[in-house]
């Protein structure tokens, strides 16, 4: 009988395929008496062979599918499963002492590992490792349990995990993952957003994914409504296989509007932009038909590395990505760090709540270093196309307006020193703070656009941390209070005659969509793959009819009267 | 020459005496090997001697302040430091070691300790704790070091401290005690809320009140501008007698007030309340005038004990203050835990933002069993006087429908078992998230009253944490957005013939006061002590012109623009 696990949509789509368990298995060991040692040494003797073609097997496809250089650490491992000075003492031991060959496996290598770990020599040390790895293969023989290896799978797969970190997900070999579901997290969860930028479809946040789910299990991943199914009914599997060619036929449909702009059904042009991470999602942006950048997460150029980027580093990104874009806006967010997002090498003090702690701008004016040698950086590349930046975390006029004089010194610098800078930068903000978007009036007097950021924007108004499931109830991106604060923010640059947008979840979410058109909303800013039906649905409506709806929904008095409202008046 | 300090004013008024540090000594010892054991183990007698004679003075004072019970255990440590058992060994130790004092009794000291311990007898195990309390204090007088013990404190002075806990801050003399700085803390941490509520005059967070200040330093501490004077000129220490002076002609002015309505001097009537811990806090409400209770937080029946108060235990606590309240209003706020207040026998998991976790209201519609305890003892006692019930930290309108749908239910429970329950009973709830303020004129239509709660309003508003100094500039009472949010919660409450509080420390800040009156601000609620100027102030002040004032500032861009008019126009 088919079961049925309920979790967060999390990424779009339908995956029907084999379940593939991405968890490390427990390879404990303990200490035990033999009665045969003759059989134990040759059990051993043949999980050595067996590692060892295994091994063989998957240096082969790192060449072929990642070159010589990836190879390189799975001939190393070859040299470790054939050495006779590692293998000679185990089998020796087994038969010596009576005991198991895991315990006597595990024994040795945790000796050798020790002993090269200990030498001042960057090669021997390398060589711990080695063994450590190929000690755990050996071992996953001898247990009967399976290491998973993503980048062995040969057939489509649905993954399961307790959870994916960003580097889990971009590892996942698309011709084979069909689709992903966790244990935890929720749709603004890192997995959650890369799954989105993959098209991956994905359930998150199931809870007992792992724990129900067994290898090999046939699952069906519903990413449009958080469903997994486990052992499907032939007639489910049947059902979701033609909903699966719909919703095929339905993406081809909206790839004929890649090339066309954003229109509604009464004319009125909005522009559908990319929330980006680095360069290499430019791509993505141009093959779904983005009008523009809305969100240039500078993050990922400070992440994963032990210290800050250089100037020229930035300088060669941001210009890369203004190059890729031929003129079109580019919204580049300044360093956004603090919060859930950590710079070791920053060694910031430990904060009771980093979400209301020390972060994004309050840190840059702060550590002015780091904040004008990206402002530099960002100068030196306007020139290359059409460059907007964007302040995060902005919470008062004050931090705005030492923000923007900092840019305007570094400018001035740049220009003394005869380095050609643009004086077409557009400079705003994200608005994610309550307080920014109460007072958006007196913002847009002085700001030259605004970004909605919703994700912060929701936490902060309903004060929920969205990545607390204790609390997850409270992230209700229809609360009439977000969509009362996004007006006060529209209504506002547009008096100024400033223009206003949203680079938040909700930008991309269908419900919020029809009311966000109402509402005025100028730019609408999301993952790159949401942005064809996002032009689609809105070429389907009417603004007019919108701005009803708008405002019916303002005068409501809960997320869930706001959700079924629009969604009756789109169906 | 007078040195000065800045810190926070925590606390008005005006302290002139000396110090008294209120800091743990260095009590660490070596071994070290001695020329003349004769000599150290006289040097060790007479500290035996000095610490009996200190002790029999701490117990006779004990005895006459605190009763024969407290002197007891002081007879325990006159036995303890007259026990040969004790000090035969030490001295035997120095001299047949030839090693100094301090090393053989700390050595021999922490056997005894160690062997009572292990016993398996409450009362062993007691005298563990004597010997250790008898050995610090003969170590003191052997390193040349004081143990603060404020209990026998006999002139005026000014505590000096890193930080004071509620209970240090509740063990302050006040017939000594003429004020205290500490190291850490800000306006709204414990000990500033503390110290109000004991009219004691203080400044936290000068950073470094410890390192700067010594024993017996001539200090004054201007609790209204937040300074700390150390060793001041004696023209300086004049200025400030003549100041102190004036402060207590102005304090017995505003005595006058205690029987006195609040009234604006254009006869503008409001209610000036105040918050309490505890019914002990009834005396000062009284004493200053209260026109009621504006918040009870019951979280301390909750606290200092190792599991839940029984319906009773709470039922007589809150009938205890309705009572003594002689029939004006009681709003008493339910368990408002979680955050940075913790129950440790709750066993509630760690979280990453406790103040956007699981907390409160949201607590107490998951762990039912505790919130229906509270609102029966409630509803029991709402005969003894005017009781409202005011549900803490609501972001929806569907968690308020939900915790009064709880308390109807209880209602009815009770009056089917034939209990006498108030149909009186005004049910509000606490506005200290931004989502409920900018619904509020949804919430006004189900709510009897609204009391907003600053200190987390602006908390959220402006996302940051207000215990985290390194983002302590954002928390902004008088920045336009909370006055605009405070004045969307007094609009929607009269639009639908609700009353408006407040029963943060904005209720009680002058330069928030004439901004509060003019919006129309219903009833403030604050530390008793602040109730008389406030009154004092109101009578000063028109309600037309602080509309007017109101509306002008409302307008303004930044926190500082707004105190600058305020602080101008009242004058």
């Amino acid at each position: 009988m088919s079961t049925l696990l309920n979790g967060i949509a999390a990424s779009n789509g339908y995956a029907i395929a084999k379940a593939y368990r991405l968890i490390e298995p427990d390879l404990s060991v303990s200490k035990q008496t033999i009665e045969s040692p003759e059989e134990e040494a040759s059990r051993f003797q043949k999980a050595v062979e067996t590692s060892k073609s295994e091994l063989q097997i998957i240096r082969d496809k790192a060449e072929k599918d990642l070159g010589a250089d990836k190879a390189a650490i799975f001939d190393a491992h070859l040299l470790v499963v054939s050495d006779p000075e590692l293998l000679g003492p185990i089998e020796e031991k087994i038969k010596s002492e009576s005991i198991n060959a895991e315990f006597a496996l595990k024994d040795t290598a945790d000796m050798f590992v020790a002993m090269f770990e200990q030498m001042d020599n960057e090669y021997m040390r390398e060589r711990a490792a080695d063994i450590r790895d190929v000690t755990k293969r050996i071992l996953s023989h001898l247990l009967g349990v399976q290491i998973p290896n993503p980048n062995m799978i040969q057939e489509e797969v649905v993954i399961v995990a307790e959870d994916l970190t960003p580097s889990d997900t971009a590892q996942l070999n698309r011709e084979y993952v069909r689709g992903f579901t966790t244990d935890v997290g929720g749709r603004t969860s890192h997995s959650a957003i890369m799954a989105r930028s993959m098209e991956i479809p994905a359930v998150v946040g199931t809870k007992e994914a792992t724990s129900t789910i067994q290898n090999g299990d046939m699952v069906i991943v519903d990413g449009l409504n958080g469903e997994v199914h486990i052992n499907p009914t032939p007639e489910l599997i049947q059902k979701y296989k033609e909903q699966a060619a719909a919703h095929e036929l339905q993406k081809a449909e909206w790839s004929k509007l890649v090339n066309e702009k954003t229109v509604s059904a009464d004319g009125h042009h909005v522009e559908l932009a990319a929330n980006i991470g680095t360069p290499k999602d430019l791509e993505g942006v141009v093959n779904n038909g983005g009008e523009g950048i809305g969100l240039y997460r500078t993050e990922f150029l400070y992440m994963g590395r032990d210290q800050l980027p250089t100037e020229d580093e930035q300088f060669e990104a941001y210009k890369a990505v203004l190059e890729g874009m031929e003129g079109k806006p580019v919204v580049v967010r300044t360093l956004d760090i603090g919060g859930d997002k950590e710079l070791p090498y920053l060694n910031l003090p430990k904060e009771m709540n980093p979400f209301l702690g020390f972060r994004a701008i309050r840190l840059c004016l702060e550590e002015q270093d780091i904040f004008r040698t990206q402002l530099r950086a960002l100068l030196r590349a306007s020139k290359s196309g059409n460059l907007k930046i964007m302040f995060p975390m902005i919470a008062t006029l004050g931090e705005f307006r030492q923000a923007k004089e900092i840019l305007e010194e570094e400018k001035q610098k740049l220009v003394a020193e005869g380095t050609q800078v643009s004086d077409q930068i557009e400079v705003g903000i994200m608005v994610e703070i309550p307080s920014t978007a109460v007072m958006a009036d007196t913002f847009a007097k002085e700001v030259d656009f605004f970004s909605i950021g919703t994700n912060d924007l929701i936490q902060y108004t309903m004060a929920a941390d969205r990545m607390n499931e204790r609390v997850s109830y409270l992230y209700q991106p229809y609360n009439p209070a977000i969509l009362r604060l996004v007006k006060m923010v529209i209504v506002a640059a547009h008096k100024q005659g400033k223009w206003a947008g949203m680079c938040g979840e909700m930008a991309g979410d269908e419900t919020a969509i029809p009311v966000l058109l109402g509402l005025g909303l100028d730019e609408f800013s999301m993952s790159a793959t949401s942005i064809l039906k996002a032009r689609s649905l809105i070429s389907k409506l009417s603004k007019a009819d919108m701005e009803s709806l708008a405002e019916s929904v303002l005068a409501m008095d809960t997320n869930e009267a706001v959700r079924e409202a629009v969604n009756k008046a789109i169906k």
